[in-house]
Parts: structure tokens; C-alpha cells; sequence
């Protein structure tokens, strides 16, 4: 993608995409939120190419979504543990989700998100905060600021 | 990607990515969600190349999130119309700008939807729709169903 053009233009959604806008790179961010952060395990858990991985984590330290950290000294080690950026990326991939359960769900039994408090299953839904309306439930409108 | 793991995995996440995992293919059906629909339509808004969008034109038809239509018959020319289940896929989008926003939203005023009622800037957040608490708010629990 051209990067440049999107990382900075005024959409929200091409900034965005612009960190974290491939594949591979929600995956491990889905990861990093299980609590995952070693190279192996990510490489384990995705069956994802070693070079590829490589490229995808150091992206995303760069990026400001994990952060690296040493685990070991002899021999020296990092993992890759979620940012409060990151974590706040979660959200976005329980509703990508829910698109996921809804429009490609067949052929097996899918995981899901339970409430620890209430045991009950999570049905991510995206909405206003200011109104409480569900996105797409009201008519809204693009604005564009016009160039400084 | 290695789409057969994913597209029929037991992840929902992975389900999604499976048919929309790459930024071009979203910026597409953010520009379909705002009426776009020709190929020159959406060659300029995104500064794509033809051969790439010819291709995830193809693969959004196929995987159901855009609808192909002729426009004209003489010559012979379709056009891409957003689907049912894609624009499901505009609050997963509204949810991935707002992220945007926040973590990468310096250097020029960004674009924003706004209700058209309230006149007021929306501020999309994505709750759990049977507790109504924002994912992320209470502790999850990742539940991965046995194989069949």
C-alpha cells in the first residue's frame, strides 16, 4: 500500500491501516492479547514464516502496539508484549469478529468471548458513544476539513 | 496468508480476515460504503493500481461483500455495489477509525462521521450488546470449542 499517502491524510480508517493494516498483524495483536509474546509462541499459534513474523513484530514495536522487552540475558531474548495502544486494538478485532461469526461462520464450532462476571457470551456491537446508537442504525455523514 | 488454516479455523477473527484481511480491500469497502461503485471511481480515490484493484474487486464479489452490476451495455461495463454483509462491515470500520484517531491522528484535521439528526460527531465504541459494558471494560475469557 502507499503508505505515505495514508499515513497522512485526514481519514481516520488509512491511519489506521497504515499500523496495523494487514493480516498477519491482527492476528498477532490477537494474540498478544491472549497473553502471547515469544517469538515461538507466535510462530506456533499462526504457523506464520519466521522472516515474516520477524518483519510483522519489529512493524508493529515501531508502530507503538507492543512493546519489547527482554526476558533473558544469556543468551539475550525479547518478547513482545501488548501496549496500551495495542490493547486498545482489541475492541476493534472483537467486532471484526463478529462480523467474522456472522458472515463466515459455517463449517465448524467457532470461539467466542465469555463475561467471566456474568458467564454469559460476548456479542460485540459497535455504537455512538455520544447517542448509544448502533453504527449503521442512523443516518451519518462523512466530513472532510478542508486542507489547513 | 495461509487462508485454508484461517478460513476454517475456529477463530472468528481469522474467519473475517479470511475475506477482508488487507487494507485495500477495506479502504475499497469504506469508499463502497460511501457510494462509490466504478472502477475509475475508486482507482482515484485510492491511488491503487488497476491490477490490484481488478483483483480485490473480484475477491470482495466473490467473498459477498460486493455485488457486481451492469451499468451499461454498449460497451459492457459493471459496476460494484456494497452488499448486505458489507455494509455490516462499515461499524467494524467506524471502530478501526476511531482507533485511528487516537493513535495515529497527528498532523492534519482528520474526517469524522456525524449524525445527521444530531448534527453531533460520532464517537464509535464497541460494547458487548448483552451487558451493554465496552469490551474491554470487564474480564474476558477466550472459549475455544472441542472439534467435532
Amino acid at each position: 500500500m502507499d503508505t505515505q499517502k495514508f499515513s497522512n491524510g485526514p481519514c481516520p480508517i488509512g491511519r489506521a491501516l497504515d499500523l496495523v493494516g494487514d493480516g498477519w498483524s491482527m492476528l498477532i495483536l490477537r494474540d498478544a492479547g491472549y497473553g502471547l509474546a515469544r517469538f515461538d509462541q507466535f510462530r506456533t499459534s499462526l504457523g506464520i514464516a519466521p522472516n515474516i513474523l520477524a518483519r510483522r513484530l519489529k512493524a508493529l514495536t515501531t508502530a507503538g502496539l507492543l512493546e519489547r522487552r527482554p526476558y533473558s540475558e544469556h543468551p539475550p531474548r525479547d518478547e513482545y508484549v501488548i501496549s496500551p495502544a495495542g490493547r486498545d486494538f482489541l475492541p476493534v478485532l472483537a467486532a471484526l469478529g463478529a462480523w467474522g461469526r456472522k458472515h463466515n461462520g459455517g463449517g465448524c464450532a467457532l470461539s467466542y468471548l465469555q463475561d467471566e462476571n456474568s458467564g454469559g457470551q460476548v456479542e460485540p456491537m459497535v455504537i455512538d458513544a455520544v447517542t448509544g446508537a448502533p453504527i449503521g442504525s442512523r443516518p451519518l455523514k462523512l466530513v472532510t476539513p478542508d486542507a489547513a
